[in-house]
């Protein structure tokens, strides 16, 4: 079973080429991480745009230029263990491949950021419902009207993920994410998605739209793919990161992270 | 009475020559921070070690190269609203001055970093007793024999403060601090020194010694003296810092930091 795999024998698999598909609920537990590569030169910046923005952006861990072996996943290799990449070249998104080896050089630096699987897991735990998993589909995300805090640079428009619940579900999901602080945590808005610069529900920018129930409200989380959308925002002459759902799993466990 | 006194009046008797004592007790209620300027040129590794060493060196405000009024008080200047700043020249202290405006230069990356004032208030009000406010002295400070997480040239033991209560006492304020995170958050020891490296909590590095009663345990936190130590590990030209408790006082309250 995918869940029940070692972070390091799922990377093992992904690094042979016998595991190409997308990293949820594989190595269940463990933290999974968004990937973002891009050259020395720009990395003050964007290391000031995730420290300025810690909900959307929260650091997991930042590698020197040129090293590819991350902290939190002793052994293991930024450029050949996650399933699929994205190369974005001048800002435009070039090819989708599952190896970057041949790309990245000794000038580039790795950044990994928190990713929402963590607080799905502990709020599957506790019975709340998970629309997009109940219905087998990508979770919904927005762009909204809000700006991030800019550094040097970087811009960009925060990105959220929306999850539907009654309001007494939702009371008890602020509880549970707010303890996930370096997974998104709290969400950062309930209710009228008009107000966040929403126009409609079921055309979300990324993912796919989700039955919203009769007495349901909208929950919304900040979202990771804020950091692509920064670090794309500039015609930078090469990025790398994760294609969506194809993340880097640690050997963090979720529990690692949580404040209390 | 200096506890009344907004940041802003604050800052501005700083910066006219009219408050030139320490910090401690002033604006109460209101973000106090450590400050670090540096070259540019070693900002992102010391940014990088700041982000590795959260406990130690937690990040409330970072400025683009050049740049010297934070997010987190529009209007102040660092180069000014700090009652005494050291000045350090290739890793050694040169002198102590009240402005720096005549040693800033547009090649130089401000951090303020969280100090444990904030959670102090809160253990006041909880009725725990902080021995060196209760014994009119400085906080006792220890160089642990722990290493922080070394980040490109920056390395530096583990700096930690050391407060003494009961072991129920000691519970209650692991709950508080907790929820402190971005001031140094929980302690990081409890009980034996020799564990973490101190040989005789009589001799503190820096602070002063406090009366350890019957049946009190030593409680450890981690410190913002931690981040001085790095960025004077290198010889570079020029890093100036606050002295020690002549702290940056900012318009953040101490709730807004605060993860529950």
């Amino acid at each position: 079973m995918a869940a029940e795999l070692s972070p390091q024998d799922l990377r093992k698999r992904i690094r042979n080429g016998q595991w190409t598909q997308p990293t949820s609920g594989a190595s269940k537990g463990f933290i999974q991480a968004n990937l973002v590569m891009m050259p020395q030169e720009q990395a003050f910046d964007f290391l000031l745009f995730c420290v300025r923005n810690p909900k959307p952006c929260p650091i997991l861990d930042v590698l020197e230029p040129g090293r590819f072996e991350p902290a939190i996943a002793p052994g293991a290799d930024l450029r050949t263990d996650l399933p699929r990449y994205r190369v974005y070249e001048n800002g435009q998104l070039k090819t989708e491949i599952e190896n970057v080896s041949h790309l990245t050089h000794s000038g580039m630096v790795s950044f990994l950021l928190g990713c929402s699987f963590s607080f799905e897991n502990a709020m599957l735990a506790a019975g709340l419902p998970i629309r997009n998993i109940e219905e087998g589909k990508n979770v919904s995300m927005y762009v909204t009207r809000r700006d991030c805090r800019p550094a040097g640079p970087f811009t960009s428009k925060l990105v959220v993920t929306m999850r539907p619940m009654t309001p007494a579900q939702a009371v008890r999901a602020v509880q549970i994410t707010t303890r996930f602080h370096l997974t998104h945590g709290a969400p950062v808005h309930i209710g009228d998605h008009r107000e966040i610069g929403i126009r409609d529900l079921d055309r979300p920018e990324f993912g796919d739209p989700v039955t919203i129930r009769p007495g349901e409200v909208s929950v919304f989380w900040a979202c990771g793919v804020t950091s692509q959308l920064a670090a794309t925002s500039l015609p930078l002459p090469l990025v790398i990161t994760h294609s969506p759902g194809y993340m880097f799993v640690s050997d963090l466990k979720d529990e690692d992270l949580t404040i209390l």
